[in-house]
C-alpha cells in the first residue's frame, strides 16, 4: 500500500490526445529540457525542498518529469541538482522509471545551474538540440501543447516565454519605503515558465553575460535580449502553470493532482442477493453525485472480471455479513499487483447487516475517501 | 454534524495576545473597514462566487469578517456585494452570529463598490471613522499586527498598503506580443491588501477621480496620490495575505484553515481495562508523531470529565468488544451540543478485539483523520 503509483497512469489522463493539439509530426528536429531543481525551498518553511516533497507517494519533481517524458518529441530532460540531493534523485529516476532524464550538477545561482544544464546538452552522448525549453522542477502541470507553441515560436523568433496576467498591481517604492507609482497592469505581464531557445542563442548568452548577471539575475529572456538581440515572443499560458512558492502551494499542487485522478467507483458485491441489492441502491445513490463519474458492480475479481483491475476505477467491497479477513486481503493483493492501490485507495469493507437505513451515509462515506484519497483507510472494514 | 463551527474558535488558536503584540489600548480613534465581496470568481471556474465557498461548514466571507471582528478596536465592517447576494449575506452573519457588519450594495466595479462603502459610513448610525482599512473578501488570513500597523500608518501618513516580493519577474510587453523589458525585481513590489486610508482622504480621492479611474482602475494607493497627493507608507507583509484567485487557491485556504485547527486527541476508552491498556499503547504510538500536539486518555465523558468537552480536542472512542450503538450517539450529541464535532471531526469508535496487532494502523488512521477533517466518518464504526 506504501508503493508508488503507476506513472504512466497520471500521464493518461491528462495529457489528451497529442496528435491532434501538438500536432507532434511536425516536431521534426531534436528539443531537450533543462529542468533546475536545486532550490532549498525556504519560502515553503519545511525541511524537505520542495521539490521532493510528496503527493501520493510522488514528489513533485516526478510529476514535472513526467508532463515532459509523456511528449514524444522531447528527447532529454536535463535536471539540474544539487551534491546534496544526487542519490535522492538517482533513487526517484530508478523508482519512477523515468527513461529520458541526465542529472546534472548545479550551480551556486539559479542562472549558474540552467547554464550547467545548457553546456551538458553540448558534451556527451546525446545529440545537440536545436532548441532547447527551460521549465522548472516545482511547476508540474505543464501541457503538451503550450510547450509545442513554445518551441516552435522559439525555433522561428530565437527565443519564446510563457506569460500571465498580473494578479496583484505592481508598484514601484521610493528608498524610504513609500509608493512611487504603480504600474498600469494592462501593459505588464508575469513572466512564467516555460521558456524556449534556440540553443545557440541560450549557449551564446551564457558564453558573454556578466558576473552579475550569473549572481543577480532572475529572466533568461533577458538574457537572449541583451546578449544576443533577441526579443522573445511571448505567449499566454494556462493559470495551472503557476510555481510551487510558498507552503500553501503544496496544498494546491495536491488538490490539482487529485482532481486529475479517476473518480469512477467499481463495487465488489460478492454473490449474495442482498449484497447486490445494496450495491443497486448506491448505484442509484451515486448517480445523483456530480462527483462520480461512472459505477460499476461486480460479485468478484475472478476470472473475466479480473480485467476490471486494468481500469483506473476506486473499488469498494461491500458484504452483509462479516466478511472473512482472507477475502479483504485477497482484493487488496490482487490491486497492489496492478499498482491501483495508491492512486485509487477508496478499498473498504462495509459490512451492512441493516443496510436500507444506511446507503446515504455509505454514499457519503465513499464520495469523501475519492475526494481526499485518504491512503489510511484502504482496506479497512467499517460497519453500519 | 452538518451544523456551523463555533465562530470563536477559530479566532482563539490564530489570534496570539492582542495586548502585547498589537497593543490595542493606542488605537483611540474609530476605525472602520470596508469589504468588498461582490466578485463573480469567475477565475476559479466555479459557479459559487469564491468568497461564498465553504470550508469545514464555513464560507471563506465569514473566515474574512471574523478576522476583523476579533479586533477588539475595529468598530465597523462595511461588506459590499452585489444585490443578488443580498439573502446569501443576511443568512451568513445571522448562522456565524457576525456583531459589527453593515451590508452595502456594490457598484458595477471594483472601485464603484469600495466607494459605496467608503460613503456609507459617513451616513447613518455608526459614527465616521478616523481611518477606513480597505481589504478584500477573499483574504480571510489577515493578522491584527498588521492591522494595527496599517492603521498606525494610515494616520500618520494619510495612506499606508501592504506589500509582497513579487514571486515572477514582471516584464513589458510590446503591441505584438514580443518582450520589451524586464523589470528589475528589486525595485518594484506586489501591491497587496490591507490598506489603510485617513478616511478624508480616500473620501476625498473619490469625490474627484474620473470616470475613467472608476471603471479601469485597481489600486487605491493611486487615487490617493493622484487625487489627494498622498504618498503610501508601504509595509512588508506575510505570505499568507494571498488573495483567493484561482480554484487551487481554494484547496490552499482549506488547508491553512485546517492547520489552524486543534490536533490534539482525547481518547475516550470506556470502564475496561483491556480497553485502557489499548489507549496506553496508543498514546505512546502516536507520542512518536509530529502530528498530534497532546494526547489525553479518559473512560467517558461523565461528571468531572465532562469538562473535556470544552477543550478544542479530537476525541476517539475504543473498545474491545462491539459498543452499543447508543453509546456512539451519546458521544456524538454531547459533541455536537458542545459544537465540536464540526472542527474536529475526529470522532469514530474503533472495535479491537486482538488490539496488539492494530495499535499501528489505528494511529496511522486517527493521524489521516486529524490531518484531512473528514466529516464524512464522524461517528464511523471501524474494526479492527
Amino acid at each position: 500500500m506504501e508503493g508508488p503509483g503507476n506513472p504512466g497512469r497520471f500521464v493518461t489522463t491528462e495529457a489528451g490526445p497529442s496528435d491532434d493539439k501538438a500536432g507532434n509530426s511536425c516536431v521534426d528536429f531534436p528539443v531537450a529540457v533543462v529542468l533546475p531543481a536545486g532550490g532549498t525551498g525556504e519560502r515553503t518553511g519545511l525541511q524537505t525542498p520542495k521539490q521532493f516533497c510528496t503527493f501520493l507517494n510522488r514528489p513533485l519533481i516526478s510529476y514535472t518529469i513526467q508532463a515532459f517524458e509523456r511528449v514524444p518529441w522531447i528527447e532529454t530532460i536535463v535536471v539540474v541538482i544539487s551534491e546534496e540531493s544526487t542519490d535522492l534523485m538517482t533513487d526517484i529516476i530508478y523508482r519512477f522509471q523515468h527513461r529520458k532524464v541526465r542529472v546534472v550538477q548545479g550551480g551556486s545561482t539559479r542562472h549558474r545551474s540552467i547554464c550547467n544544464g545548457v553546456q551538458a546538452l553540448n558534451q556527451g552522448p546525446v545529440r545537440k538540440p536545436k532548441v532547447v525549453i527551460i521549465h522548472d522542477g516545482v511547476r508540474p502541470f505543464v501541457e503538451e501543447e503550450l510547450l509545442y507553441k513554445i518551441t516552435m515560436a522559439a525555433k522561428e523568433q530565437g527565443a519564446a516565454g510563457a506569460i500571465r496576467p498580473l494578479v496583484s498591481t505592481v508598484i514601484a517604492t521610493t528608498s524610504e519605503g513609500f509608493l512611487d507609482h504603480s504600474l498600469d497592469r494592462a501593459k505588464y505581464r508575469a513572466s512564467e515558465m516555460p521558456q524556449g531557445f534556440l540553443y545557440d542563442v541560450i549557449y551564446q548568452a551564457y558564453q558573454r553575460c556578466s558576473e552579475s548577471d550569473f549572481e543577480f539575475g532572475t529572466e533568461c529572456l533577458h538574457l537572449a535580449l541583451q546578449y544576443c538581440g533577441t526579443n522573445a515572443k511571448l505567449i499566454e499560458g494556462p493559470p495551472t502553470l503557476w510555481k510551487v512558492t510558498y507552503k500553501r502551494d503544496l496544498a494546491a499542487a495536491e488538490s490539482i493532482i487529485k482532481e486529475t485522478l479517476s473518480r469512477s467507483v467499481c463495487i465488489i458485491a460478492g454473490g449474495s442477493a442482498q449484497a447486490t441489492a445494496l450495491a443497486d441502491a448506491l448505484q442509484q445513490a451515486m448517480a445523483s453525485l456530480d462527483m462520480v463519474q461512472e459505477l460499476d458492480i461486480i460479485p468478484d475479481l475472478m476470472g473475466d472480471n479480473a480485467r476490471c483491475l486494468s481500469r483506473d476505477w476506486n473499488f469498494v467491497q461491500v458484504s452483509v455479513s462479516s466478511p472473512r479477513p482472507c477475502e479483504v486481503e485477497a482484493i487488496i493483493r490482487a490491486l497492489e499487483a496492478a499498482e491501483r492501490t495508491v492512486l485509487h485507495p477508496a478499498v473498504l469493507v462495509w459490512e451492512a447487516a441493516s443496510w436500507e437505513r444506511s446507503v446515504g451515509r455509505l454514499t457519503e462515506i465513499i464520495s469523501a475517501l475519492i475526494r481526499d484519497r485518504s491512503t489510511a483507510l484502504v482496506g479497512q472494514l467499517l460497519q453500519a
